[in-house]
């Protein structure tokens, strides 16, 4: 009967007859020269699109978007059900009154002024002890928290505009350094010191402005913060789309004390998971006088040979250097979590629509957020309080609940953390590129059911695979909306124009734009789907635990440094795990443990 | 620099600068032959996409969606800020607690039973005057309203059963006709029979479960009404698609005692204005021993020569012909309205997601709605009232507020009438195929202010064209999402099965499986500058009127009552007015005036 297929629907489908399915990718691993003819391939009339067909159909991508019936409705944004009553019948309002309220975690209100979230937020942290935390001792490395610099900053142990010079200094010898790890590609020293030396004054003045004043924080390439331009870490960018003010996240935290010291690389325009970026030129002034510097492909400050990890490659790098205490990046598939997992720092995805993404490049997704990188969980939830608040259009599109976070004061911990279900479907758990990572992640969940009275449940997720082809397609398409007029502008007249986006972007773009617009209407039915085995599954865990990244950071081909690289295999094994969070819209929080990670699913109605 | 273009936001679009822009779509009109012929090439490999290609760059869709840097967000599905505070800022809590409550309007409850709506919704009405309204006499013609059918039911003046004897003799006379005039595609006698017979037993009883018990009423071939099955006006939709219940909106209108005498006809699959349907076939007996009467071309009760109006062609068709008191249809791009408005009678187009979905072939659009045809406003009040209520995913996801219905008694009505405030946009509103059309409907709103004390405000819309492109792909994607795998499969195993498609669906798919990924994302970010500029007209106006279609009821031309009919200029003059509400979630009435109808668009905070 031909190719239909037609699925049961997601109520139907029965648990104990999911097999979980390994992922093959086919697509070929490119770099330099090859990459070069094969992006002309691709580009080409009528063989570009055979290929990608070819491409797609072996991926199975046809087959799931075109050949079935999904017999699920569109949900194009994420879309919570209150917590406990995931059922289609018609006693909601019932159910609504009877859903128990959330114990542990105190709501910060998005209508306060960021410094009042932040300040809310430090009481709930665990009691702090400088003399257990603080350390100026520099060996063994170790980071300084936020609350460190904040008590060296108010018992005048040092002030931002020492830690400035330092700062300063370690910029240079970064940037001389052989191979070059550029960790800013927009900074400007003075501008530096000049907010340094206005922190540094508030604390003479005995009246910082919040915990976060004098703290120092990059910025990702993709998020505005003025006046230095946004080129998304392409070469171009910044050209088409001036910079006239900060983000509203970047507006936050300035408004906080944050000092500000510059815009991190990052995979161009967020397209790749490993911080591959070719695009460089000479050192050469820019407008507003802020130094551009070379654009490099960032290197991991644990082994400069290897990858961080993308696309927020620079923010990892510059908090894992430890010259920044935090760095805000985005995440639409794993781009926060991946390079923070590479690179052992703290990764938060927010729930989808708490940030308000204004004056960031991928500002209408319906997957990506802007979230913190940073050393430490503590400092994740600093920095996030500082940050979010939905912009007054997603207010009114997903009415969301109200934000909150956990509340880690001693008491609280141990009763929250104890009581804790974590749920574990072991084979998607065990799917990874060496055992050594699945077994370390196991190694922590088995201490914290043993020490800490965490309950281990085993689950089933059905439709993985499906799952990341809806992903692919989602921010596939949404990308190309963003892109398609300068792409096919320099297509067109301009030729040169086009060869600004690098190889790898435009293999990319050519997956892109190959979907159909019914393709992207069936990965959204998928998207119903796997919200709803999410959500059972949520009925009977707190949590979900999976490794972040199914690899360790793989070490960076020589010729990938100039032309670039496309290595889905790599890209697979990096998204196994992160994208989940992503197509449905829930908090992760991907943590170190031993240079590995552990992510976790919150639903919405969780602390986020 | 290329054919890139670059749109300022919507909020700095100055309306003194608007120039309307008239439509001049470029395709050619086929019939017979000539529009096998046409398929044929649009389907072949190579030629096909070409010529598409060429059609969409003629009528600027490639211009809008491809080439177009548009700034705002994407909206998939409609987004309806509270009234009053439709503005980016920060203070949104305090506004809302500002925004007055809606007068002249009564709220119905999602969750009582329809039952117990109708009763609510009936109290609202204007006073009863059987003396007034109700006539035996058949001469002149006119309809009897469901309040008179209620009256002499309950004054034993009749019965259902003897309504049913005059309907299935009625029903035999039509299917006699010559031309044939089937109103039904599904039907069985016998059935009505029994319904009929239960409802006489109520009245007996005095029982009555509702004002609707003995009403009788048609229901469109997309919607679930068992044991019929549901072809969507195709040959074959039902072998894929079994019916096994009634669809949400026909079980509430069954617990209402309402008759359900079947299937009525439609543009197959909705995808046409016209209502031209040429699939046919013998009289032959189907499962559940129900007549599957041939399908034909629905046409006008008041010139047989002309069509309907579609895709609600049967619905529209037997009300207006007295057989029934009330139909439902579904509207995702004027298919209640269009139809009601070349018949002479009403359309409601309800708010998006008012209306539960589930049980329809179109059941998970972002546009469509169920909505109900009558032969006056009371009708449609009552009917609405009964089949309301979002689906769980739907109350979700959109978080509606409480459905209403304007309050019509005596003196609520000379209230809230007079004080309406009238939105026309001239140039729009004159922009129709005969001057007649706008010079009667000029006159009933002169009439309006005038007599009644209505205000009439000039309004501008941008971007009425990119409406309609955003439209067009919306519905036209959401469309072949559910049709791929039907269609995909007949192509590649089994060229018959595709042929049981019309050429007219065959035509649009073609045009619809062109659009990409990234044009469907372009046009939700067009929904959203369309949704600002009506919210913008929304402050200085309650309703904005049009006429209902930019024609009368076209000529039904004899080569396409055997192969159908492709006529994109008749499918705009149609479509002119109608969209908007689709694309943007409003409701919608159609109202005869003349036999020419007006258009009324509400916000959705005010009554449904």
């Amino acid at each position: 009967m031909g190719k239909k297929k037609v699925m049961v629907s997601a109520e139907e489908v029965d648990l104990a007859t999911v097999k979980y399915q390994y992922e093959t990718i086919e697509a070929p691993h490119l770099t330099g020269i090859g990459l070069k003819l094969f992006v002309k391939v691709l580009e080409a009339p009528l063989i570009g699109s055979l290929i990608i067909s070819q491409l797609k159909k072996k991926n199975k991508m046809i087959e799931m978007l075109r050949n079935t019936v999904i017999p699920e409705a569109p949900m194009f944004k994420p879309e919570f059900p209150p917590r406990g009553i995931w059922s289609f019948d018609f006693s909601r309002l019932l159910l609504y009154s009877n859903a128990e309220p959330e114990t542990g975690v105190v709501p910060l209100d998005e209508d306060k002024r960021p410094e009042e979230r932040v300040e809310l937020a430090v009481k709930i942290l665990p009691n702090y002890e400088p003399a257990k935390s603080l350390s100026t001792d520099p060996s063994p490395f170790r980071y300084w928290k936020i609350r460190d610099f904040a008590y060296a900053y108010r018992s005048k142990i040092t002030t931002p505009s020492i830690v400035a010079e330092r700062f300063i200094a370690a910029m240079d010898h970064f940037n001389n350094m052989k191979p070059p790890t550029p960790l800013l590609i927009s900074y400007d020293p003075e501008l530096v010191r000049k907010q340094a030396a206005s922190s540094t004054r508030r604390f003479e003045e005995g009246s910082p402005v919040s915990i976060l004043d004098g703290i120092f924080m990059a910025i990702k390439d993709d998020i505005d913060c003025f006046p230095h331009p946004s080129k998304g870490g392409s070469t171009f960018f910044h050209e088409v789309r001036p910079v006239e003010e900060d983000a509203a996240s970047v507006g936050r935290l300035r408004s906080c004390g944050v000092i500000l010291v510059g815009k991190a690389n990052m995979h161009e325009l967020g397209l790749g998971t490993t911080g591959n970026n070719p695009n460089h030129g000479e050192d050469m002034p820019t407008c507003n006088e802020i130094v551009a510097l070379v654009h490099r492909t960032a290197r991991n400050p644990h082994a400069p040979e290897r990858y961080t990890g993308g696309s927020s490659s620079g923010p990892a790098a510059i908090v894992a250097s430890g010259l920044c205490s935090a760095a805000l990046g985005t995440d639409g598939g794993g781009s926060v979590r991946i390079p923070s997992s590479l690179c052992g720092v703290v990764g938060l995805k927010s729930t989808y629509g708490r940030t308000d993404m204004s004056g960031s490049i991928c500002d209408s997704g319906t997957v990506e957020i802007i979230g913190p990188i940073t050393s430490n969980v503590e400092d994740a939830i600093l920095v996030y309080a500082a940050i979010l608040g939905s912009s007054t259009a997603e207010r009114i599109a997903l009415k969301p609940s109200l934000p909150c976070v956990p509340d880690l004061t001693s008491n609280e911990l141990s009763h929250g953390y104890g009581s804790l279900t974590l749920g574990k479907y072991t084979e998607w758990f065990n799917d990874v590129f060496s055992t050594e990572i699945s077994d370390k992640c196991d190694d922590v969940l088995n201490r914290l059911v043993e020490n800490h009275g965490c309950k281990m449940v085993e689950i089933v997720i059905p439709e993985l695979l499906e799952m990341r082809t809806a992903h692919i397609v989602s921010i596939g398409s949404e990308s190309a909306c963003g892109l398609n007029p300068d792409y096919e502008d320099g297509f067109v007249h301009l030729p040169f124009k086009k060869a600004k986006f690098t190889l790898d972007t435009r293999t990319n773009l050519a997956l892109f734009q190959s979907f159909s617009a019914s393709d992207y209407v069936a990965a959204q039915c998928l998207r119903r789907r796997l919200m709803y085995y999410h959500m059972e599954v949520f009925r009977e865990v707190d949590v979900i635990v999976t490794p972040t990244t199914g690899m360790t950071a793989p070490v960076i081909p020589p010729a990938a440094l100039s032309l670039g690289e496309t290595n889905l295999q790599v890209a697979g094994n990096l998204m196994r795990f992160v994208v989940t969070a992503n197509l449905l819209g829930f908090p992760a929080i991907s943590v170190p443990v031993s240079n590995l990670t552990i992510l976790i699913f919150y639903p919405n109605t969780m602390a986020d």
